[in-house]
């Protein structure tokens, strides 16, 4: 990309990094200076009171913004405020897609995150991925805007299902005497196999590069699952569609994430939770 | 196979089946004469209370077997249970495999079937094998007896959770404005996938050749997944293993194969019933 | 009460009943002229939506009322809405309190409804319960403005969780082979008592007077217990407070109001649920 | 009571109490030898294997017993082993009830045991309480052999799911802000009413002489209730009765007593288990 990047953090530390100049980044006062200075603005942001803030808030990126400015929105949010924005933007003439991301650090480190992207139409989708593909090896059409959002909540409901399952069934069996190598093998051959068995295992010694297997450091943290639940269970509310399974794991996760000794850890420790131990005891 | 076959089951109306002589099978007049006439003895039962009274009782499989016979018990049951009559087995110098089988009516109708087999050495393992084989694609050695319960259990113990949280994901996207098909697709590419959801989709209209798109009949059935749950449920008491979503799910099933409409639907149907609905409506 | 009264409702058949002018009710056109002729005035309304409708929207309340008007909404709403329109009416050099009701259709009539009163002073309080206590039995206090909400949800969070456990545990006993009364007398004597199991008990045949003993009908029903329990799903989220068996109480509940036949029943009729039967049926 | 008393246990420490000979007790090397001096036998064991073996194992009670010797059986276990041993009890000419007792070491000191009785007839009832009524204050007739049980296991089974629903309340309420006293005084006049908020509520500060009110000890311990917890699942199991919140109780405090610092604390603690916190912890 020969065009320069303009960039922007309410954290100075984090600009510090940039403000040394070096791959000809340009560091911003402001989002509002941001947009003066961008055809395309990638956001990504803790929570909804925060992308409304840095959009619409005082020195916020529509106080700068061109016509036809693309905003590519990359927080996890609540589907119905992607969808608010979205319109919001639209009146101001230019165009949004919400694209919520999977992959954790080290996919974004590696370049291969998975971007789920909503947006009014083929158009939006094609200008985002332009740039999306840049960060990411799955850039993946989710249809209307807010729908990167629905597709990113309901992915890590399923997640988070099949990660205390797999963990459940993991356990149970290694304590009623079968060997966890065998055991995954045998499910991951069989109808119980899933992402978190196959691919993630959170017994250790069962894989290899696994956070499961480096005492749960790295990977994608327990309050970071517990906040993505929060917003499954509100927008499974909103709906009224009922998600029982998906509730508990919500408040599992909640639990696992106030525990001691839990808070920094992969959300594959939900094995060692469900056993009474932290995630280095043995 | 060239040596004859004799065949019991206490229902007279499929012993008739066989009279008619086809094949050269004989019928026999109890599970004693079934034992004296073979040497390899395949059982498959309801319930543990069932493979005792066939093996142990009056004019059981003991009665009438001779020394070095390979006993194949497919039942699903309690892991317990099926060391308990291994060893009982032994004591007669005879040999014994838990072999529980998974795959349904039409697995057993293409020879499809998985068998999980738990005995005592690699020897009873090869043995039995030959014969699975006849009947299953997938002859897998778990170790010791009883494993092969162990794995059945945790096995179903994941789908049942996999199949629940795929109807509960698929349902919210549904309801929050996603195509079923585009989120099917999405789930299967990320970290949400499973075998319910890549390969046996709950939601009508996503695959084709699957219960959920011909009325959820055929399959699995709501009741064999609520006794399967249940074994494992006993398993995890007496092992004393947490087992939070599994005892969900056990409660999910039980009330899914009381509720009107669903007794004899696969158990892919929890779709529907999640959402107040019957196996047929929409 | 001597002085007049002025009523508005959305309905036009409900306003019909008070235009026929006995007891010298006053029908006016809008909330905003219930307000340019009352002092204190009571609203009850479905959601948060609605009281602020009715407040602040065209037409509404705030647009009539005089300074020193004492504003009572006895909705059942998210706390922290309470808490805001307290706020925006304080900001008008008005006074409001929330005061959340229980009791029922039955206590309505018969005057015995218990008021929940949050509000920024003793002051406030006693004015409200002047009025309050025309209607009602109880009046409590409970602190701050939304204090009222949060105790009411609080409440029904216990009772929903009481309710369902006390026709797990009558269910139990009975199919363990207990009569029900004496189960039930044996529960309220002991540790187990709960008001759902000696007051309110879901069982039929134990009370006379219960919504149980005449086929659910009348009482609490499942649809509002559902949607107090989703303001306390939410609530808790908010203030990231786990509710374990509260947000599967909440599942149950919704699952409930969803399923055929239940739709107008009792909350009480949960117990039938569980047995996979309709509220009328045996 | 004039008549001597004749005691075992099978823990030499305890029995080593009484061979200092005041009162006029009798220790007895087995027993059988117990039998063999008595007409009336009390036992309390943990388990149903211990009652088995104490009744029926060598040197056990049977081995001893007179014709007409009544047995009471205080153990907390199965009410189908209950019934089994009373149905042999009977086939020896002597008579069974089973007793199961609540109200912890505190109620045991101060003589106001509640003791839940069944048995064959009024006739055993009567003269099992002329020596239960020495030992507790609620002496109560739940009808057959093994009722006894059932009402023990319902009763904590909602004592549980009370319990756990009351710390939910009471720990949202307060993180709401709440004040806990004002809450639970709310909550205890209102329809949320339970023993565990009215009686033993949870949150410390509340009331004065309760396990909450001193770092969660005496008491009854978590893992006496997740013993008891797990004879409702299978009890319930056993008869396909639902039980969802009793089955995630169980659950919630199999998990609280493997949590580190809870292994020896009341059944309240699970209201600072909620919050990630040990008992003793602010």
């Amino acid at each position: 990309m020969s065009n320069p990047m303009t960039v922007f953090d309410s954290n100075p530390e984090i600009l510090a990094k940039f403000k040394e100049g070096k791959d000809g980044v340009k560091v911003a006062a402001s989002p509002k200076e941001v947009a003066q200075h961008s055809s395309v603005i990638i956001t990504m942001l803790p929570a909804s009171e925060h992308v409304n803030a840095v959009y619409f808030g005082y020195n916020g990126l529509m106080e700068g913004a061109s016509f036809g400015t693309l905003f590519i929105d990359s927080s996890t949010i609540d589907p119905h405020v992607s969808k608010e924005i979205a319109a919001k933007v639209e009146a101001a003439k230019c165009h949004a897609v919400d694209a919520p991301v999977s992959g954790g650090i080290l996919g974004a480190e590696a370049g291969t995150l998975t971007f789920m992207v909503g947006g009014k139409s083929e158009q939006e989708f094609s200008q985002a991925k332009v740039y999306l593909q840049l960060m990411g090896k799955n850039i993946i059409s989710c249809g209307g805007n807010g729908n990167g959002q629905v597709a990113k909540i309901c992915n890590n409901l399923l997640l988070a299902i099949g990660m205390i399952g797999t963990s459940e069934a993991m356990n149970l069996g290694q304590k009623l005497g079968m060997d966890p190598k065998l055991l995954a093998s045998i499910l991951n051959t069989s109808t119980g196999r899933c992402w978190s068995s196959d691919t993630y295992n959170p017994c250790p010694g069962v894989f290899e590069n696994v956070p499961s297997n480096r005492g749960y450091t790295g990977g994608f943290g327990v309050s970071l699952m517990a906040k993505d639940l929060g917003l499954a269970v509100n927008a499974a509310n909103s709906v009224k569609a009922n998600i029982i399974l998906g509730t508990l794991a919500q408040q599992i996760y909640g639990l696992v994430s106030k525990t001691e000794g839990f808070k920094s850890s992969d959300f594959s420790s939900v094995f060692k939770w469900l056993q009474g131990k932290t995630p280095n005891s043995n």
